[in-house]
């Protein structure tokens, strides 16, 4: 063994980090191709998918050689296990954005419903949660991972919001229903990502606080 | 230890099917209680909803236990990683009747929009899709892993058609819009299931053949 393990695992937290930074910018991109309707943007999305791809199958890879190496007691094997899990809610992550860029195509072959405004003020709340899931994961962060969790009550809020708000469109002149639809499911592609990071934050705790609270939050 | 590293992983194994059972189950009823239109079947699916949540903490602590104590080698390492991750997926499928159960109710406030077939007939597909996924990791049967990633690309043709088929009555009669969003909504629900069995079906073949699909088949 030429490397010690702790740096093996400094080296791997990083890559997870670089693969969640990916996964914001995916999403960054998908919805601001939606916003300001430049389908040139989503070609981004793809191409960075290719690479989140890569990494899963690095990162998965990274784990598996760590445990079996290492033999690390508890609390690493729960971290590098938790990690397994975490990589593929980032990888299921960019799937949903890559949804998004696909509803952003559709969309754009239709004239705009109205300026999207809900839809984006989401993807941002989203893209925060990302971020602070996996700086939560690498930190042992119990409380950013508990802001996470805030957050995603915020999103489920706002989802109902923009499919009551798309549903009146629909009731009040049905040509509007194609686009109205694709934006519905846009804002459940978003919620999905939303998930994906509450999945990851209530991991974090179950790892920092021994609290399983993934059974806890669906009930509320 | 009083018992052998295989009773354990067989052990491991029937508990892990008990849990794909209780899905199967809770899917069973779920879309019962929408095509027949009888609530208090849903009552059942948020009782196995509990035990599902249950077992997943339990299957979880077995694994890493499994993991801590026997140091196991490469392959069963890779099986016990992978089981954590089904384990996730089967709780997720759990989630995913329950969403089913809700739209249901939802359904019930309003009169039927016509006699459900395509929902029912893919929600069979996807009951078969969870067995076979669950049966081919406990059996490391690589040809039952394809009939379920073959299945998702009939349950993905069945969600389209689902779709195109309620666009069509929300554009011909807006008083459908309502009902027929929720029938949409429980069609993406049915395919989420079934892209959690496909997951697992991908790791299956990823473990047995060391060949990795997950990112292959997603460009078909």
């Amino acid at each position: 063994m030429t490397k010690h393990f702790d740096d093996e695992l400094a080296e791997l937290k990083v890559r997870l980090l670089y693969m969640s930074g990916l996964v914001e910018e995916m999403l960054g991109f998908a919805v601001k191709a939606l916003a300001e309707r430049k389908a040139e943007l989503t070609s981004e999305v793809f191409k960075k998918e290719e690479e989140v791809n890569k990494l899963q199958v690095e990162i998965d890879d990274r784990c598996l050689k760590l445990i079996a190496l290492y033999q690390p007691a508890a609390a690493d094997l729960r971290f590098l296990t938790s990690a397994i899990k975490i990589n593929s809610e980032l990888e299921r992550m960019g799937d949903q954005a890559v949804n998004i860029a696909g509803s952003g195509l559709e969309l754009l072959k239709h004239p705009p419903l109205k300026k999207l405004i809900d839809i984006p003020y989401t993807a941002g709340l989203v893209k925060e949660m990302v971020r602070s899931s996996l700086d939560a994961f690498v930190r042992g962060d119990i409380e950013l991972a508990h802001t996470v969790l805030a957050n995603d009550s915020k999103v489920d809020e706002l989802k109902e919001q923009i499919f009551r708000e798309l549903l009146f469109f629909m009731l009040a002149d049905q040509k509007t229903i194609t686009v109205a639809l694709q934006l519905i499911l846009v804002s459940r592609h978003l919620e999905r990502i939303a998930d994906h990071a509450t999945n990851i934050a209530e991991d974090v705790i179950f790892i920092v606080s021994g609290k399983d609270v993934r059974h806890h939050f669906k009930y509320i």
